[in-house]
């Protein structure tokens, strides 16, 4: 089983990718955990780390997926 | 079942969100149909009329997810 990290911030964006696409993903090969940074600002720097530089990403085993655009991370920061 | 409609040129980040996320979608949900605008030309306008403005992008009922930047549509059509 694999981890699918999806990050986003609650922004409307983030919310239809979530609903949309990181739901899609095939349930018996990922376990998706949704991590919102806004809330989790302790996980931001383990989100720089995997790369994501906006939200929503999904982060699938060490690729970052952008989603559309719904916010940068340094904007998460503040 | 819906239709999950994958639009792509072929290029290294096109190859790696197909392997790595199209490819993850839920297949009792979904049937991924997987469309290289590099050489189905005709399809093109498709594309553009769901939104997509850059590949990859994943087209899923109504809704675009481009996935990080591969090439602009408009560098397609020429």
């Amino acid at each position: 089983m694999k981890i699918a990290r999806f990050y986003h911030a609650g922004c409307p964006v983030c919310v239809d990718a979530e609903r949309q696409l990181a739901s899609s993903l095939d349930p018996s090969r990922f376990r998706v955990e949704v991590v919102h940074l806004g809330r989790e600002k302790g996980r931001l720097a383990d989100a720089e780390r995997a790369g994501v530089r906006s939200v929503p990403a999904l982060v699938i085993e060490d690729r970052v997926y952008h989603i559309n655009f719904g916010a940068a991370l340094s904007d998460l920061k503040s």
